[in-house]
């Protein structure tokens, strides 16, 4: 399935006051020429995003992403986006989406080098299947992130709260993965503190506790992390901010990596250390995020 | 002055016997749409890339810039570039700059989201004005890069060595360095140890001896830098690689951020330190520069 829709949206024209934002998105062909080759995303990477999953054509935790790109774009100085804007092209794209699983993309650039405005753009498209990953599971190496655990305080420049569009360091972490033969990576502080994986959070569980790494170490705070996280408390379990070290991860009684897209794939064995897989609890969970959420 | 020259090539089409490349090259308008929006240089800042000073429609230093090009894909898991074949771009486009000084910017893209190949272009602007910044030259400011002066030995996946299209650090320094009253910044590694600029190289003079910071550090070997060492070693004088403490740093008899376009910009002031401006040997190494050269 390679359907596709996307929306040019024009952030300089979101008046506070204006509640009617169509006037303000543009209908682009999704594979077709869009983007100038003075686009700062292109060249520089130098903009923010934000992937949200979509069931049924209902889109996901929509308030907690859209406050997460407004974190990203303040950290970047960008100007802040209008989540209304944002929020009625998210509607505008889900609508169009078919039954089953699809992901929005939302991207705010600083624009055109030297151009007037940023430019930004959605797209929505067919997730990919991942139903095999989240009943088996993943196989993790634990990656050296180069940055001490210390680093997003003292630096903010480093943008390590942000989620930009510079991810060549996370797509080289997940190639790396793949050489040493496992399915995906976590990052590692340099001071052996457990971060996040390239492209989603982690969960680990002790007992009746579940943990996953302070975002003030300088990582993204996760949307799924946090649907989660609810969902464990109304159930009773403890759930907790905390720093991890690696030998602790390979000690866990179960663990995930979670995500918009792909949800929640067990850990199957971090390094050389199997981790036991719950399988019924792990169900549990993408049965929680595959139902209509925010 | 706003002429502007692109030209798309296609890196696919260019087999080892091709000796003819212009039939893998193809106008574009440099304003207009040209690249999708699945273009992972927009998505993930996921490319490479080059920028080459041209003076009088002579593009220097292209064999150093056509080979660090090779080892930032090299480091990034992609294609190999077929030099010949950038080669002839930079030729196409040098030929269509006017007299003065413009710089031609190479990019290697991975291609589109689960496309077939690379993307890949080059494009011709006018050079800023540096006449300025180059005589009176630009206070900078040490800021953080994090990283510990070690890790690019031991987590080569995070591309410390390729200049790679994930910048919003980089950009985000610079602004750090302006909201501080300064007009650049130059990294130090979270040991102590002097690295780069965002888009430049250290160069600095203690006695008869011009050193910059080893690339083993982490940090993009310079073509600017190296061609200034050899400038350097042909009138006598002693240059070398070395490690460079902060302290050293802000203590340099002389000192110069240089780079492929702004060129030879002497430091005026580290911190809160003032460095002496050598006006005559700065105009000697921009005179150097701004002769054909490579």
């Amino acid at each position: 399935m390679t359907w596709r829709h996307a929306l040019m949206i024009d952030p300089a024209a979101s008046g506070a006051d204006l509640t009617d934002f169509t006037a303000t998105f543009s209908d682009v062909d999704p594979a077709g020429p869009v983007l100038s080759l003075g686009e700062l995303s292109a060249q520089r990477g130098d903009g923010v995003f934000e992937s949200i999953g979509v069931v049924d054509g209902h889109p996901q935790d929509v308030t907690a992403h859209l406050e997460r790109l407004a974190h990203s774009a303040r950290l970047c100085d960008l100007p802040r986006p209008h989540l209304g804007q944002w929020r009625a092209a998210v509607h505008v794209v889900a609508e169009r989406c078919p039954a089953g699983e699809s992901v929005i993309k939302l991207v705010l650039s600083r624009g055109v080098d030297r151009g007037p405005a940023p430019t930004a753009w959605v797209t929505a498209t067919a997730a990919p299947d991942f139903t095999r990953v989240r009943r088996d599971g993943v196989r993790v190496v634990t990656l050296d992130r180069g940055i001490d655990s210390d680093a997003s305080a003292r630096a903010p420049w480093l943008l390590l709260g942000a989620k930009t569009l510079s991810y060549a360091v996370n797509m080289a972490a997940i190639r790396e993965a793949h050489r040493r033969g496992a399915d995906d990576a976590v990052f590692v502080s340099s001071d052996g503190i457990v971060l996040e994986a390239p492209t989603a959070s982690v969960i680990l569980r002790f007992g009746d506790r579940f943990v996953t790494p302070e975002p003030a170490a300088g990582i993204l705070h996760g949307t799924t992390q946090l649907s989660l996280f609810a969902f464990l408390a109304a159930r009773g379990f403890e759930v907790g901010y905390e720093r991890v070290s690696v030998d602790r991860l390979q000690r866990a009684e179960s663990g995930w990596l979670v995500s918009s897209v792909r949800l929640a794939a067990p850990i199957a064995r971090v390094d050389d250390h199997p981790i036991p897989v719950d399988a019924a609890l792990t169900a549990s969970f993408n049965d929680h995020l595959l139902s209509p959420r925010g």
